[in-house]
């Protein structure tokens, strides 16, 4: 899985207005947990400042590198695509996009290698109408309808989600077989358990419960269905058919114990 | 769309040993802007206070109606499927779920009448080896690799959110409820095992070990650290355990006639 697929860097997260300091550096700290980098500020009540590094944390370059703008048309001027996430837009006719669906798309684009624009407004009013003007379609994310008021920085980090989403699965779609390779040598699964393994290991469970008596005279086969099912659901290996298979000889064993001095 | 679908009840968040009470208050927001209510506090450092009820904004029932647990063990005792959130877990071999994934998963149980927690684990450690034991699957948010640091809140945002949409999904594929009702009628699925069932198993499980003297010296732990994660893995629903329980018991009574006897 690629951090940095080159898409990335065509993804810009642009905050318009935005009246607490603060809501900067968490948003910046939201996107570089998913591997974006590029922010820029469109007329930002205030620049941003302790606070806004603060609660940056980590993601201080973030903010360091962010852009200021004057208006959010300079902000998307080389855009191709602009999507505004709105709590939701009665009030200009834009096709409306799901996160999932609005990521995938912005994904395709900067793919392609467009640059694209994901604008989030001020926190009590959003997008003005002339701002919601310029992009072509708007996001929203499916809040409950009695509660919607995410926060600006956990709107960034939905949709900074399903965009690192998009962009791995953009990554995995690109032959990454090497990667896939390494991955399963540093993680060395045991080989599940063949066939003829599974096969043995049932048998002797059969024999087990005849040995400890488990039936008590009803038949057999219901218990093992069952039985049979759940082991082969678990998708055993072969090391948990060897672990399962030495209880169930120390279980014979002493039945055979019990057995012998009956 | 159905804002509170019945299912949505069943599902808990629960924070635990959380250490920044305004962490909690977010949490709460996280939560009830995607629908759910019901929030689970194991062990806080400090009860919720004032910094807590402010960052929880219009989310105050949520916060207020928090139910607090001494242990995780007491905060899942109910519950039939358990959802560990982690950085990544290297160091307990849990199955490892996509949010996406956890989240259709986790509906599915409740919407079949299971309770159903996840587990965020503290800001700095995240959740211990033993707290990792308790859950049947981990979650991970496939983060930056670089920078992964999600505060809690932002975590709780994703994961949160990932339920919703599983949650609108589940209610707009109710339109075929009859369908689904006449399959679920034709193979009638037992419920599956509770977290307290399963605990109760593995105690029996553990105490058969060392009847029939499976360890021979050899530390227990490695041996039921890798027979809880296969059973975990299953799956088991409460007739499986009745079945593996009854199977112990019967191995318990030949360890015993087999020890008078020696």
């Amino acid at each position: 899985m690629n951090p940095s697929h080159p898409a990335a860097q065509r993804l810009r997260i642009v905050l318009v207005g935005t009246q607490h300091p603060g809501n900067m550096g968490s948003a910046a700290r939201a996107m570089k947990t998913m591997g974006l980098a590029r922010l820029v500020l469109v007329a930002p009540e205030k620049r941003p400042n302790e606070e806004s590094y603060a609660l940056a944390a980590g993601a201080d370059d973030v903010l360091g590198d962010a852009v200021i703008c004057q208006t959010l048309a300079e902000a998307v001027a080389d855009c191709r695509m602009v999507l505004g996430c709105t709590a939701r837009s009665r009030r200009v006719q834009l096709e409306e996009l799901m996160p999932r669906e609005a990521a995938a798309r912005a994904v395709a684009q900067a793919g392609a290698g467009a640059e694209v624009a994901l604008v989030f407004g001020r926190e009590r009013t959003g997008l003005t109408n002339d701002e919601l003007q310029l992009c072509h379609a708007s996001v929203h994310i499916p809040a409950n309808p009695d509660y919607s008021s995410l926060n600006l920085a956990a709107a960034v980090q939905v949709l900074s989600y399903e965009l690192r989403l998009a962009l791995l699965d953009a990554a995995s779609g690109e032959g990454n077989a090497d990667a896939d390779a390494a991955a399963a040598q540093e993680d060395p699964r045991e080989l599940p358990a063949s066939h003829a393994e599974l096969e043995g290991f049932f048998a002797q469970l059969a024999d087990t419960l005849d040995a400890i008596d488990f039936h008590k005279g009803r038949a057999p086969e219901s218990a093992m269905r069952k039985l049979r099912r759940l082991y082969l659901r678990a998708g055993l290996d072969v090391r948990e058919v060897r672990i399962l298979r030495g209880i169930l000889a120390d279980a014979q064993r002493m039945a055979m114990l019990a057995g012998s001095k009956r």
